[in-house]
């Protein structure tokens, strides 16, 4: 397929390497062109802006939060005037499903097509083709789309046709992950200052009732307090969880344990975590604790 | 090995007919006599009292919170008192690190041998020889007991010599799973009300990342609101999360996620849940959002 | 003084018809303008357009969120391009701090002047002169603009020359009241479950301890169930806790007590409570208790 | 009256100064007799044992906590196998209503009268008299005991003839005090994140609508951090905001900003504050924001 791709940051770039080496023709475009070098090496076209990369039947984004996806599709000489009629906008990013309705509104009217598909996974895993995408919209946009989905990850599955659906199942999902890294935080707090060795628990968890691959790679960044380089920064956590709690707001759902994730990670921030990992506010039950690093 | 069995409850009648299969010499007591008859039949000896069922080199007590195992054991011609020199207590309830420590040192001062082994799994697991076993305690008592741990479980963890550690062990294990049954309840009830399919996200996330067979079971549970009858009844969880907020309170450790989780389950006791699986906790997500049954 | 006035609610119409009284040549506009019509019975003079209000010295708004005062200074014909050089914009509604230094930004770049004047009391305290005012902005701004603060409240308060100080002021006061609502929403929950006579504990409450006649007014509506009509309605309510809870947000200072308001708030207008005074949040913590209406 | 007073810690000796100064006949005892020789200097008898302060027509108890209390009273020569037929105990230590009621029970069967009589003050408030005092039991003793509560407080107020309903006042009382401590500590880490000047914070909110001295004393000692000497210890705060967790237990009836305030005293005991007044829990908003003391 000929696609544009917007959004080459770590997750951007892997994704875009990977649709590449299925064949597909791909224009990739960045904010800041560097990071578009590699990828020309391996064969995408470099796009001098916005429109240059929504020349094709589809363009994907993968873009850090709802500000920046905005500004590439409603700016002047944005995505939604760019594309032609009938095309498809693939989001990617993790972003509100206000933003998600919006998004579909806007391209419905301008007769294009828009699919949300945010994808789990970290770096690594986009890496190796090991995402998962949850999708939604148009069925015959996924229909047409899913080489490019196959061709990034390790399974779709389908949320129906209204894109924000997809986007409530990432945020949604990104909320359990939160707190399992709480429920560990505090566990490892307890069994920490109640002398048991912390390592010997953990195996005993996974090896019992908790054998999700999850539970074994957190709860082993959690015990050696490697949250440093992060996998998934603080900030980035405290943006997810704030989505959690804004789709709750707008469907009047109250989330008391997303509340909790929120102080937690508004407290990591402004004790000095704004680099670590979103693990890192498994420190803070410890440190409330007296147990210090 | 000759030994007594006090407490026939679903949990401790299951292990005793396991430790019968197994080829143990039992002896049986119950309060009320009538859930030994089966054992009896089993091969089982029926104990007239608590002192009739200590005769053995051990005594295992299967009860259901910290008062009864007290009254047994601390009573006149409780086993405490009846047990000879050298022989060994094997305490299998979810009891409080604060009184595992007291009997420690209770069946120490009188040259008994105290061990915790709580187990972890439902009765169905217990009939069926699944348990998980985490042990604690001198090291020789549970060498010598290990016959009895592997009658009874799938495997056994041991966490050294002091027994109340196997006791933290079990009372964070279920904190852990307390917490995925608030989670899954708020991430419910937002995927709910925002008109996704509740058993298509479950599928989802038990596909992905969240593929511990406890997601999938409580999440089935949570989704089908199939909460009679209890596995595991709300008293029962109310009483071990807060034997996780007194560890917190003797270790002095906040733990704000159990604080909520007793929160819950409190308010479910009062809004007449009394008979219902703990993981009814999820209604009340579901109804702070306006969803009624 | 010649003012002009925007935004003629129920708290706004009290306070323009205080400063008419006081003897100020007051133009009034209000995007629905038959509530302007009593105004000028009283000897205002109606104003055609938003620009027809910001022809005096000062124009003061009272608007109810972030968003309506944002349309009316930022549109084309808004109060940013009407205003004359050095004029005055004397904003009273509860908005963000975002908000109050974007428009400090605003007015200054424009050679305008900004000045923050959020009011406290309900609409009775409006009509009857007996609003706190806490006020921040420049000196010259506010000294000149004095007269129409006494017009308005019994005394005012001055923080300092930055706008959004008195925002803060504002937004971290309401905070407190919500924090008196839960507070005793629990404990008249405690208490009348525990059979104590709760007008009794009241009347034991505000005869010692807790003599502010906040405790009196809100703990006798909440006695009394008496939430209908609302004097601060439960979704201004939502609103106003967002409002600390992003400054929390952006200040990097978690708030647990806030984000428990929130959910309560959120609880309360999933269930029902659109209409209701915000105190009806203490109908919550009875009914978590199992106490009907 | 003739009376004996048990529990000489501050609040009890100033009670028993004052009621000395009242005229009546007192018998003191305390564990460590050195704290009663003030006392016999001002005309007190001092009692050898427990059963030598039970002789006269009541006694009252002052102590620490549930445990203190019991032992004083069901011991071989407790006060209870020590009293007269008909004889009063006044428990004036704030203890669950678990162990109120259970003294009612036995006394009752002993034939003699139990009155729940708790205090609200600190010390100083004590020594000048200006106690306010909740008081609940059998309607002839509280009449009969008039001129004791007369002659420690400032003012009795009753609450029936239950004695534990007075002490769920006294628990619910706290319960509203620490709210009042999380919610100022909460607000000033905003306000002084926001570089707000507290103090005229503080001024504004105490000269409008937190006119109760409460805010303004406690308000002062939380900007000034000056949490010691402790006026009432962190320890206590816990135990008391325990004892209304308990009853919340008991009754069936959530209470999550008491959840809130018992894991903000742990931690703060866990950070090293076992001697700090418990206001001091203002400074845990204040360091999860950043602000180091």
């Amino acid at each position: 397929m000929r696609v544009g791709f917007i959004g080459l940051g770590n997750m951007g770039a892997a994704m875009a390497a990977n649709l590449i080496k299925a064949g597909h023709e791909l224009t990739v475009f960045n904010r800041t062109p560097a990071k578009a070098q590699a990828l020309v090496i391996q064969g995408a076209r470099l796009a001098t802006n916005v429109v240059d990369a929504c020349r094709g039947e589809a363009v994907l984004t993968m873009l850090s939060d709802d500000s920046a996806l905005e500004a590439v599709v409603f700016a002047d000489n944005g995505i939604a005037q760019a594309q032609p009629l009938s095309a498809i906008h693939i989001s990617c990013s993790t972003i509100s499903i206000a933003l998600a309705d919006k998004l579909t509104m806007a391209h419905h009217d301008r007769g294009q097509r828009f699919v949300s598909a945010p994808v789990f996974g970290r770096p690594e895993a986009a890496a190796a083709r090991k995402l998962f995408l949850a999708v939604a919209g148009p069925a015959d946009a996924i229909d047409a789309c899913t080489p490019l989905f196959d061709a990034v990850g390790q399974r779709t599955f389908r949320f129906g046709e209204r894109p924000s659906s997809a986007n409530l199942v990432k945020i949604s999902g990104n909320f359990l992950i939160a707190s399992v890294l709480e429920s560990l935080g505090e566990a490892m707090a307890l069994v920490g200052k109640g002398s048991l060795d912390q390592q010997q628990f953990l195996d005993f968890l996974t090896s019992t009732l908790f054998t999700a691959p999850l539970y074994k790679t957190y709860g082993g960044l959690i015990i050696e307090k490697k949250f440093e380089p992060a996998g998934f920064a603080a900030p980035l956590g405290l943006k997810d969880v704030g989505l959690s709690l804004s789709a709750g707001e707008m469907l009047r759902v109250p989330l008391p344990l997303a509340s909790l994730l929120r102080d937690r990670l508004l407290a990591l921030l402004a004790r000095g975590g704004e680099s670590l990992d979103w693990s890192a506010i498994s420190k803070l039950a410890a440190e409330d604790s007296g147990q210090s690093d």
